[in-house]
């Protein structure tokens, strides 16, 4: 049921500046559409991988996003 | 029904510089067609890998773009 | 019943500046929940890996995240 | 029926510096024939992989390319 | 009955600064509980792997903790 | 058949310094024939991978040919 | 019989700076016990790879620990 | 027929410095023979893979030859 | 009845300051036991792989052992 | 009949500075033996593999060697 | 019989500085037991690889050793 | 009957400083003989791989040996 590979898979971190960050998940298949939303107040931090379900995030909101491409400020 | 080695695939991420940004996945088969478009506000952060169904993307207006290649101001 | 890949799976570290902090892991599969909460008084740390069960995790008051991008700090 | 592959493939991106700027795709196959045309207006980025269809790209107008030789200006 | 990836898996070291440094491993299954935990005196030192059976570790009291992201000092 | 390990084979990027730049694509097989001939006007780019069908490519004219090897340049 | 993979497992160096160095092997099985117990004695180096058997060591006394965390002096 | 693993073969580039330079390809098989013949004019740039057929080659006549040991002028 | 994976384990180096030098090796497999014992006389070198048998050595003695982790001196 | 795996076998390259220098390939196979020999005039350049033939090469003249451990110079 | 893998195998090397330098190769098996013994005259070199058989070598006399731990003088 | 993975195995380079160096392949079976015995006189090069058939070389005379471990410079 689960995908074996997924435990290896890249994360990405977020760090909210303000209350209400949302974080979005988009599912992967043919529709592209939003399967999980995610909320954050002010200094919680969410650590997120891609998954078998996940191919995309859409953050609102302030926040700091930890990537490999480096730290984006979001809501700004 | 999904791609496992998809979770590892790269991503890119886009950051809008202001309202109104759009970001259209194109298909990956034989014909390069339209499958999504996904708009951001001002400030907002889109965070996606190419996957089974997304072999390009294009972005519209103004955004910060986050690519192993380094940082793409597009809309300029 | 285990994922052997999962032993070579990615890890962070969680240190508690404050009582209380709050890691809560959230599950794979197509719904997004909480599956396990973990609470850490002041300076004691916390190490985990993504699961086959787990491919987000939360993370709530005053703490220093060690992840591959780099220390954030939670909670400020 | 795609390529399981093609998600790891390498991707290049492509920044318009003027109007009209063409994105050719070029077929893989024994015949080497135009597949897909893609214009860009002034500031619109587009990020596209190497496909099961595409094996060579040609671009047209004033553009920045962005790919890991480098940054090669194309229409000066 | 063990897992062979096992032996190549990433380990951690911990090296208690009082007596009483506590180490609590948690399960990797669904359900994420205490299955073992190892008492460090003062200068005793720990090296531990993840195993097929603990995904998480909780450290308690003073100690250095040596990871692949940095020394963490614990129970300041 | 395509061959699924082409999307992932190298690439090399032509700029043409002057109109009428020519690429031309030789067979890999035991014949080295020309099978493919592009032409390129000043300003334009070429970007192209190695595949099934190529093996090998001469230009003729001014360019720039940005190559693993360093950027050479043609024509002069 | 023996984990083909483990000669190419991870492996430690521990330098004994004093009579009485204990290293402790434990078991990387559901039920963490300890299986082995090496005394050194000042002056004497082990060097040891986590294997099927032993997924943990712990070192009590005066000890130079050598890992790919770096050198970790024990029993001060 | 053809070889699935040449697309990922390694590549090298001769730039042609007078007229005439001959590139000679030799086969592989047990008999080392020519098997093709490329003649490359001033400024002219080859660039060639090692492929099923060829796995050496003989350079006559001024050009600057790149490989991953550095460039070699040859017919000085 | 060997195995194909030890030739390329990874390999110590010892060299014997005194005379007398002992290099035990133990046995990886249950039970941890002496299964070879080799003494070296000052100014002899003996580079041991890690085998399908021994997974672990102790060095009693004046040495110099080259690791990974570095250069150890035992004995002193 | 040929081997795949030669296409990414390594390769050196040879310039000859002076006429008649001799490149002899020795067969791989249980006797050692030479057939091929090569000979290149004064600045011509040999780029060459080793192949399932060919596992040794031996070169007479005054010549430049291009290998992965740096230049040689031949015949002096 | 032969194990196709010893041909990539690591290599070290021994420069006697002295006449008669012994390298006493180790058999790997269950028994540790010499198996051959080679002598080196002053200036002789001798470039051996881990085989099948071989799991460790003992160097007797005044000699260089050069490994991928560095360079080693016996017989000091 | 011939080794697939010979033809990416290592290879070393040896150049004669004077007439007369020998270089003699030992075999790599159960019994270390030698099969094969090379003379170079001063100036000549020889590039040699490890094969299925050889596991060692010897080298006498003054020669400068190019290694992964640096040049060794024999017969001094």
């Amino acid at each position: 049921m689960n995908n074996e590979e997924d435990t290896i898979a890249d994360y990405i971190a977020i760090k909210a500046i303000e209350n209400g960050v949302t974080i979005i998940g988009l599912t992967r298949g043919r529709d592209t559409k939003f399967h999980h939303t995610e909320k954050l107040d002010k200094g919680e931090v969410m650590i997120a991988q891609f998954t078998e379900h996940t191919s995309a995030m859409k953050i609102r909101g302030r926040a700091e996003i930890y990537t490999k491409h480096g730290i984006i400020k979001s809501g700004e």
